[in-house]
């Protein structure tokens, strides 16, 4: 599967804000090169209003690490930067160490396909400062994207019950790898299929498609154009019947329906793209059943999400296939994750003691946990029972307190003998490679596994339920001081 | 500037809905490959509620034209794919006909930069179907994204009226190249510069950026942070200044601000990128003045978009500069501008008449404009007039009358004289490029030069003046009578 190295011509090593190279060359002048930091990517709010979300991107996010490599063009580029005095930004010297950056950083993350919530690390990564800061600009890229369609696609195949949903987005994508990504992360999030034929090629991902209106308009009339098609494509004929009038169209499926039965052959569906979907998909129905059609399958799409098909499906519509477009690949409700990407923790080199750090912010959401972060999930014979960000500094206790940090009051005890998995697994160990991403269809099960793990009331979509997720007791503590010492607020 | 097949290493030509290809098999397949079509990009509805559209995305839309040629390994990609019955889908001659398919299309469209309005055509693709068809999906995922992109931008610096604004979105765009193509997008529509080092290298976008909150927090304390930062880039020092506490923040930023001034540098500005941006750039531009610095500028940034900006500038906000990110590159409140390709004309083969087509929706806006469409905007001294869609098969009379197709009642008579300009310019002719798609820079003052000409009511936010686009009443008349037709009822 071809990851962003693979699909762009130029080198991606520049894919990154601005900011994060002046840094690295104050860092590089500055003589704290040397210095390591530990920087945790996650976000702060599930999207959609949701109680859960999707982790993806990672296979992206390490060919972006293992690619941070800048060649000549993106050197010229850099040594043409000027400042505000109109004099050369960055010295000769930062140049050349840019050229011969190692990027020997430790990764750790969460497998793509996992079940995550808000604070939770999703990617750490740890090492010399200027790798990490280079990287964070398009980890987040890669990951806040991946993971809102992801969790968008999970939410829709939610709402449809096992109907098979077609990710259809690629006209309204936002770009044409904002197209690939998005059909990739809908796969993964449980998408059955994709109209993005060039996703279908590079990613692996089932293709699916039959006829556009336009089909219908090239001929004299629609009885012609589906004609033309099923003895075409006899095996492939899901007929579009709403170009003129919607049960016209119907009727005239089933006539090509009969036809191909004649020749042995057998109608796979309608698709309906306009009107009243749920009246419509019932009426089709009683049509097709009564012709000998029980099998043909309705398709709906036009503008479709996870709230309409349930509104649907609570309609009695009998509509089984769900064509999702522009609401899917564009995250729509929110279009972007809002990942961020925190630094935890610092120490003088490698061989120095980390101190922990902590940004303050008015909003107590936004206030950072310090640490080297990981998560672990602890479960019962029923299902997922908590989760309990932890530092690996401090360690987890074997009998665990958690303590939700927005609300300090609410606290729970994770017994000792509590089966629990820390969630991040090690990816890089000092820029070398420890982790194979599992194929995508492995990703795909990964997920469905992962959410059946989880009670319905987190899944559900109106005032969700709030999975326990807290901070382990001394780490919630010791954020509480960090933060006061900040404020400079008597403890 | 790198246009997507120099951006991308594997063939875009499949870069396409599926469907697309199944209708082509069935066109080839049923003998109508030589027939001719004409379709219409266009789009139904300005986004965010506003007045008008910026057109934008034509340069990668003409390289996708350009190379749209299907290599080996599209080839082979097509030839396994099966239909329900489990046979290979397409036939051999088929893949053959497709390996040799000459894109002998002619193309016309809007310029990027152009002021655009739902239901005019940007683009007109017609020649044979079978390339007609398979540029569809392509062009659509670009131009809607970029024009959604341009227009946001162009509000943005409409609110910030004439203050800098700077694109800070790379970290949540829809993907790598989401982000690319935004920031593309964004410079044409107004920005001022790129925090996307990688747009700057490609694009020749102006990059800025100075530091994050990790900057502060590698270090013991801020005034240690501003201090090594300013003594390594004593030219580009813009303080961010929330890590902890925000006007503590501004002091230290003045105490190294009056080092910098020493040493013969000067302190460019501070940065807020939290909190109450209005009482704080107050406060930031009163503590700034006091010591001396008043040509030092308040940066902001954090969630901000149009509608943002206006209101600190209600405010009285002193910010002189934006930093506009997420909103901005993934166009909030919409994310996909809706535009669609539609097919307005069919004819045998070159040497036959054009007839009209036209499809019918329950929802007016939806009921596609039949014929080979073209605009001309009308314009008198103070700015401009009226567009009027008219059809090329028609013709537009000297003296024409246009008639709002939503509400026929509403009908304007543009006098004879009245100067006008065709806004669709011819692109490639029987597949030749006859068009050289301007620098980035002159789309960029052509956006600025076309805002200019519309009155302040089209731009305004809320509740715009609808600009008068209306169709040729010959061109209405045939249109009502298809649709009559189509609709099978009494004329």
């Amino acid at each position: 599967m071809p990851v962003p190295s693979q699909l762009y011509r130029p080198s991606l090593a520049l894919l990154t804000d601005f900011y994060e190279l002046t840094m690295a060359y104050a860092a590089w002048k500055s003589g704290i090169a040397g210095r390591e930091a530990c920087f945790t990517l996650s976000f702060r709010q599930n999207p959609f209003h949701g109680g859960f979300s999707i982790a993806a991107g990672l296979e992206h996010a390490m060919d972006l690490v293992q690619h941070l490599r800048l060649d000549e063009e993106d050197l010229a580029f850099l040594a043409e930067q000027r400042g505000a005095d109109g004099a050369v930004l960055f010295d000769r010297g930062f140049l050349e160490a840019l050229r011969g950056l190692e990027v020997d950083v430790d990764v750790d993350a969460v497998p793509e396909g996992t079940v995550v919530f808000p604070q939770e690390p999703l990617v750490r990564v740890s090492g010399p400062v200027i790798p990490c800061m280079l990287l964070e600009t398009a980890l987040l890229t890669v990951v806040n994207f991946q993971t809102l369609v992801a969790t968008k696609a999970a939410r829709v195949c939610l709402a449809a019950h096992g109907d098979p949903v077609l990710e259809f987005g690629l006209r309204r994508a936002q770009g044409i790898d904002g197209g690939l990504a998005a059909s990739r992360a809908a796969y993964l999030g449980g998408c059955a299929a994709t109209s993005n034929t060039l996703a279908g090629r590079l990613y692996g991902i089932p293709v699916r498609g039959t006829h556009a209106h336009s089909w219908v308009m090239l001929h004299d009339g629609e009885a012609e154009a589906f004609e033309a098609y099923a003895r075409a494509l006899p095996a492939n004929c899901v007929f579009l019947v709403d170009t003129y009038d919607t049960l016209e169209g119907v009727r005239r499926a089933i006539d090509a329906g009969r036809r191909l039965r004649e020749t042995g052959h057998r109608l796979l569906g309608i698709r309906l793209d306009s009107g009243d979907l749920a009246w419509l998909s019932i009426e089709a129905r009683r049509m097709l059943d009564a012709a000998g059609f029980q099998d043909a399958v309705i398709y709906a799409s036009n503008e479709l999400d996870e709230t309409i098909i349930q509104s649907l499906k609570d309609q009695g519509a009998r509509v089984a296939a769900w064509g999702v477009g522009t609401r899917l690949v564009t995250g729509q409700g929110d279009g972007a994750l809002g990942g961020v990407y925190k630094l935890g923790a610092v120490r003088a080199s490698r061989a120095a003691p980390w101190q922990h750090r902590v940004k303050v912010s008015e909003q107590a959401a936004k206030t950072t946990i310090p640490g080297l972060l990981q998560v672990r999930r602890f479960a019962a014979a029923r299902g997922f029972l908590a989760d309990v960000i932890h530092d690996e500094l401090l360690g987890l206790p074997a009998s665990a307190m958690i303590v939700d940090p927005l609300d300090p009051t609410r606290r729970r005890e994770i017994p000792a003998d509590t089966p629990g998995e820390d969630l991040l697994v090690p990816v890089f160990r000092r820029g070398r490679r420890v982790y194979d991403p599992p194929p995508l269809d492995a990703i795909r099960a990964r997920t469905a596994a992962q959410l059946a793990g989880f009670h319905a009331g987190v899944k559900r979509f109106v005032n969700p339920h709030q999975f326990p997720v807290g901070l382990e007791r001394r780490l919630y503590d010791l954020r509480t001081q960090l933060v006061l010492e900040a404020r400079g607020a008597p403890r």
